[in-house]
């Protein structure tokens, strides 16, 4: 009980917080969050482990990255309510729907309610960060003992390592452009 | 022997043009390059099969993606590299040395030196973008069926909403300010 009281008063912390901050969250989607963690319970050592499962504090400033990281976030999102959608019993074959079966549709309703707001988000503002991240997974199958790989990559490599010098160089060069920009401008007031 | 032929041309091709762009290949890179290609032989069907490991074109211009791209890349030639120094046989139990001993410590030697290339490379020009790669690794193995995972993802969802509703916002101010910027400064001019 004083498990749950706590909980409850930090997520009320939390909103508060969020209103402070001027974002726009949804009655609807407060709400709807509240009944899944009627339903969702977990213990408050479990709760408050020191172990978020999502924290973008080291990329702080760095908007791009903050962009890609948490696209990958609102994938993993997508991921674990298609899971506890999947974990829902299937509703009885009789036409009376039962009393669990009403909850059931309930959860399932509010579920994909959560899910429909992440997968907006991610159609709105995240195609570009998506499209990156689809880059990445191939990378991460490449089969290192495969002879024919192991060749290809050794074929690619000149043109790879050309490529991997002269980046940081452009970045370089449009960040010093931006700067005199920023400076010009300044000074032009 | 076509097959060499062909391949050792459109290699010269590719030396070539990464000439005339203006690139610092070393010519030790290019010469071990070449003698590990020797070691390293494909067929032609399998080198010219129109699917290259690495290929970044549908990230064209966007500098920053390009980077974190590129990194990965990296982060997959040290695997590969560190993969075909494992396989190369040990030396014999005697001090002196087979033929077959001098061409694997040759092996050794060349594949370390392009290993040391790419290692250079990456702590020099690569740190940020493997911070990010580093953060996005936890996020592919959370157990989306773990129960506390679940619920902990349900209690993080508003703080998370919050910030990927606001992230695009904030992004696209950034790019308004620095397109006032260059216009104030093509103005200035």
């Amino acid at each position: 009980m004083v498990t749950m009281v706590t909980a409850v008063v930090g997520w009320c912390l939390c909103l508060a917080v969020c209103h402070v901050r001027g974002s726009y969250i949804p009655v609807e989607m407060n709400k709807t969050i509240q009944n899944l963690l009627g339903h969702y319970t977990i213990t408050n050592k479990e709760l408050f482990d020191g172990k978020p499962i999502f924290s973008k504090e080291p990329l702080s400033g760095n908007l791009q990255a903050e962009m890609i990281y948490m696209s990958a976030i609102l994938q993993t999102y997508d991921k674990i309510l298609n899971q506890m959608l999947k974990e829902l019993p299937t509703p009885g074959p009789t036409t009376a729907q039962s009393s669990g079966d009403k909850g059931t549709a309930e959860l399932r309703s509010q579920l994909n309610y959560i899910l429909k707001k992440i997968t907006n988000l991610r159609i709105q503002h995240y195609n570009k960060p998506e499209q990156l991240l689809k880059m990445l997974q191939p990378l991460r199958e490449v089969q290192f003992n495969n002879t024919v790989i192991q060749s290809k990559a050794l074929w690619e490599f000149i043109k790879v390592y050309r490529e991997a010098s002269s980046l940081p160089n452009k970045l370089e060069k449009r960040r010093r452009r931006r700067r005199r920009q920023t400076q010009m401008s300044i000074r032009g007031h």
